[in-house]
């Protein structure tokens, strides 16, 4: 069995890592997950003034200061990219892109990367539509694929899928050069529609239509619901209270992800409450057990 | 008639600061009550490791850069106490020591320094019972007033009082030697209820009860729900939603008087919501008048 831990943080902006600090203090067994570089959001950022004690910094210098203070307290960021979490009862299961982890609770802090899901894609979600094309590989043997990118780092899951699947369209969101192996087709386009029948059968786009067996979105951040089966959201955020807790037992979340005002401060003010209460959580659920 | 401000914030802990950066960034015609030394409860804390973005600093040191923060984007503390705030409608009127002012909105950040009222206290509240020596002093001329005060710089309202009333008790809560005017009967003792008929008559101490018109109570700062009537109280704190919105229009309520977890960064977190709710109810509100 995998070893368990006690929290799961999803989320390296402000949120995340805020969390993480207070796990690290509390002594808990915890997991980072997210990016090295933070967030894209985090860097991208001009001037910020409202965050309480750095005054004239950019998001980049900002997220400077957030690295140093979490590499100060010996936190790591695990690499991977959680694409399902499951609620098993007194645990979460957590299927990453590289392997599968196991957690008693779990911090929802991911921000508000989705956008909004394409017409017919919640519907055929297991159904032919799939957000890790690294894990459902296996299923696309011989068949047609289709991946809808958002970021240029994805043309390595493209690039590993057509050594699997007999034709691999691959439609980028982003505006960088694309560049994957020649036997994938790049398609240009805007998606419109997922259609199909018991499973997918056609991707729609503004100017073509595709007939695919599946197809892929890979987006940076997976929305919330699509992301936790079950977790319940409220005008396309998750529904939390003050404590940050959701209709899950055991599941939190903090910062963008739960909705305005999307402010560094705020997501981290939240990333602190969220942890103290998986904290809590995670210490009644040994007590409990015990 | 005195200027109107947009939004007056009490309390220059993170929350109130973190208040006043939002109002000063959306332009907001604002007034930010407490003291240049920030919190006392800042200046005493111990190392804080989960403030996001310092690390190993003491609450000295983090109010330090709190301090050069505000003072960079030239926001100023006004260091008049408000004893009480009145709802008038469409507008807050603050009592302070020194003078009165008016604003649309307020937000709450006083922190929770106020410890349980006595016996006795909130029954005889304006009826013998008071907050503010120096705004109620006329009343007591020829009187006997007792003063219990929870910090050394009441001495000087002690002092006051004396030149007006024909005999003060001066209570110390506090354990710095005590420099009154000779006239004050210094009384070394515990208050245990406050007792009367129509009005005040009597405080009754551990060791022995004081006769006496009046009893001021010095704390460093009033509860909640003494210092605005009608306000919703929750569990000892004020009850707010996510967007720190009590159940008075326009006040809002940010940090540890909001309730736990009592740390640095969720009172910041929380005076960047509060501030934003209230600008937007002051938009609101200039639009309605307009």
């Amino acid at each position: 069995m995998e070893e368990r831990y006690d929290i799961a943080i999803i989320g390296t902006g402000p949120a995340g890592l805020s969390a993480a600090l207070n796990a690290k203090i509390r002594n808990k067994k915890f997991i980072l997950f997210g990016s090295n570089n933070l967030s894209t959001k985090l860097e991208k950022a001009h001037k910020i003034n409202n965050y309480l004690g750095f005054y004239g910094k950019s998001g980049a210098e900002i997220g400077e200061e957030f690295k140093k203070h979490i590499e100060a307290m010996e936190i790591s960021i695990t690499e991977d990219k959680i694409n399902n979490i499951y609620a098993m009862g007194d645990y979460y299961a957590l299927l990453g892109t590289n392997t599968n982890y196991e957690a008693t609770s779990i911090i929802l802090a991911t921000g508000v990367n989705f956008g909004k899901p394409f017409e017919g894609e919640e519907q055929y979600l297991g159904r032919g539509v799939g957000y890790c094309a690294t894990c459902d590989a296996p299923l696309y043997k011989n068949k047609v694929v289709t991946i809808v990118a958002y970021n240029k780092h994805e043309e390595a899951e493209a690039n590993f899928i057509a050594t699997i699947a007999s034709k691999v369209y691959y439609v980028p969101m982003y505006k960088e050069e694309v560049e994957v192996d020649p036997s994938i087709e790049i398609v240009r386009d805007t998606p419109v529609q997922i259609v199909g029948e018991q499973f997918v059968t056609k991707l729609i786009l503004k100017e073509r239509e595709l007939e695919t067996d599946g197809i892929f979105i890979l987006r940076d951040s997976i929305s919330p619901g699509q992301l936790v089966p079950g977790l319940a959201i409220e005008e396309n955020h998750v529904a939390v209270d003050r404590k940050m807790t959701t209709n899950l037992p055991g599941c939190f979340a903090a910062g963008d992800i739960v909705g305005t005002p999307y402010q560094y401060i705020k997501a981290a003010g939240e990333g602190n409450i969220a942890a103290l209460s998986a904290v809590a959580y995670v210490d009644e659920m040994k007590k409990k057990n015990a």
